[in-house]
């Protein structure tokens, strides 16, 4: 199910960006760093496990500048840059969920420690602007690259404002349909709504079309991640997500918010009962499902996703972006919801 | 002990730009990041417990900038960030070290759990550079505003680097004098370093200003940490420090790596069996502090830190500034290392 999301000749660019900014850094630190990245192995011991990442902040920032007329180069550090923070992120969420894998790989966490980890995170967030003021050196204006550092922050804060709702929600069975789609807007979408703000911001052009790419943004990463929620609990799942483990936290998604709050009593009381244990267990998971389908939720969440989808590629049609850039766009849409083209 | 570190406007001055930047944010997540300044209790009432807060690198900032000529309000911004980078460290730190209280009170991590704690630094961490970008939009120039950004995070990557160095030395007994030092000139001088040099920066003073005071920076911090951890070994510790806990995580500290180094064999092995055992107990610390009073410890601690407090003054003769910020500056250093002036 999963494609390479960009050209391949984008995709070596911003590995070979992202490689460039660890080159010229020796300190032990960095090797674990590298090995978040898909470079090392545990022992430092160079390996190749990159080529399966997505590296979709990238792929969306490059789509957007070139949508809008600008060439990839001028949107690289600002793509290296996205791809750290997403970095940072992963390295926190996966101590915060406990998670042991992605990517088919040991976490930081699991491998270092959760001291190490948060470090290491930390680390990726404070790398991650440098590429953008190394860019500013060499030429790109400085009100560019201070607006992009801009946008990342506030971008982050927005992530930090979702994970922190989402980590109140884990104790909570009250979660309502529209807050935790608001939750989720937060979490996943702020970043790669970024992206496309980014993309634009990087050929210039207007801030209304950055407006406009950033929601569409916003909407695939919601839809996606509703997508992938449902694959994990419907048996399809890929990607190293880490839903699983995920769930077991007691972390609601959309079916589960969806039957708190239009489920009937039995059925709320049935979901209840699972989410006032103290811990959940993996037999759990299963009645959890049974649950959900008695309630049809797999339906409600597939015809949501499909609603955020076509509402993010209506959202393309007022933007004053190029047909091939377009169709770009349309492509890693479907491709990031995992629906055929 | 601890004494206003900075003259009483400027501490209103920086308490009143650090609330302006939360007034405009409401989100749940910023009462979490209230709480750590000092201003709500975990109920979310507010408080004013901040005003027993160092609040030390604005003190530093402040001083350099007035020091080299400049007017504490273009400063202003930066200690504003430097403050909000130093508590997102705070939280990490006390999450990495499982302090459960900073300056009396419950750390982040303790009231509301790892997970969230991970996350209010993040927080803090995106949100301490949006202030300097707000400063560049009402005049300050540009280039001034990206060489802040980009001093800050590679003084948050030192910090980083210092991190890791210290987690790792958590497990080995090999830790020299040297790598003991060098390791707490990252962790704990960079930011200090950072601070000075920030302020040199906000009055448009040399490079060359900038780079004696942060050196100057760097050697007090490194004083300074060296002097509390020998309160908190010889009991008289004060202001909020987390080395007891510190040192039951095996964090090494100068007089631990004097004795591994310089110590007899039976004073070595004494101290390694310690050690060597999987968990420390408050016991193991009594019996720690003997074996550093065999190798009289506490005297090579004490001239150490003495030795690196008269360099810091001495840097200051080769350097532009002006005799009242110069003496200032001798009686930050003073402060900071617990030396009467």
């Amino acid at each position: 199910m999963v494609l390479p999301l960009i050209l391949p000749e984008q995709r070596g660019t911003i590995e070979d960006a992202l490689r460039a900014i660890f080159a010229e850094h020796s300190l032990p630190l960095f090797r674990l760093m590298e090995y978040q990245m898909g470079w090392l192995d545990e022992h430092s011991v160079p390996i190749d496990h990159s080529v399966e990442y997505p590296r979709q902040y990238s792929a969306l920032c490059f789509a957007a500048c070139q949508a809008v007329g600008g060439q990839p180069e001028a949107a690289l550090s600002m793509a290296a840059a996205l791809e750290l923070v997403d970095n940072f992120f992963q390295v926190h969420i996966d101590v915060q969920e406990g998670s042991q894998e992605r990517y088919n790989r040991p976490t930081v966490w699991w491998v270092w420690g959760p001291g190490q980890a948060i470090n290491v995170g930390d680390a990726f967030h404070a790398l991650a602007r440098l590429s953008i003021m190394a860019s500013a050196e060499r030429g790109m204006p400085l009100d560019t690259a201070l607006k992009a550092v801009q946008m990342l922050d506030v971008a982050c804060l927005r992530v930090c404002e979702g994970i922190h709702v989402d980590l109140v929600y884990q104790e909570r069975v009250d979660v309502t349909v529209d807050s935790y789609l608001r939750m989720v807007r937060e979490k996943v979408g702020a970043l790669m709504g970024c992206a496309l703000e980014l993309g634009v911001l990087s050929a210039s052009a207007s801030p209304e079309t950055a407006r406009g790419l950033r929601e569409f943004g916003e909407d695939i990463a919601v839809a996606s991640r509703i997508q992938e929620d449902a694959q994990v609990l419907w048996g399809e799942a890929t990607i190293g997500e880490t839903m699983g483990s995920g769930l077991l936290n007691k972390k609601k998604t959309l079916p589960v918010a969806y039957v708190f709050e239009e489920g009937s009593i039995s059925q709320k009381r049935a979901l209840g009962n699972i989410y006032f244990k103290r811990v959940l267990e993996a037999s759990d998971l299963v009645k959890i499902v049974e649950i959900l389908d008695t309630a049809d939720a797999r339906t409600y969440v597939h015809n949501t996703m499909k609603r955020l989808l076509n509402r993010a590629l209506d959202r393309l049609n007022g933007l004053d972006i190029s047909p091939g850039g377009r169709s770009d766009l349309e492509r890693i849409a479907q491709h990031l919801t995992h629906q055929d083209p």
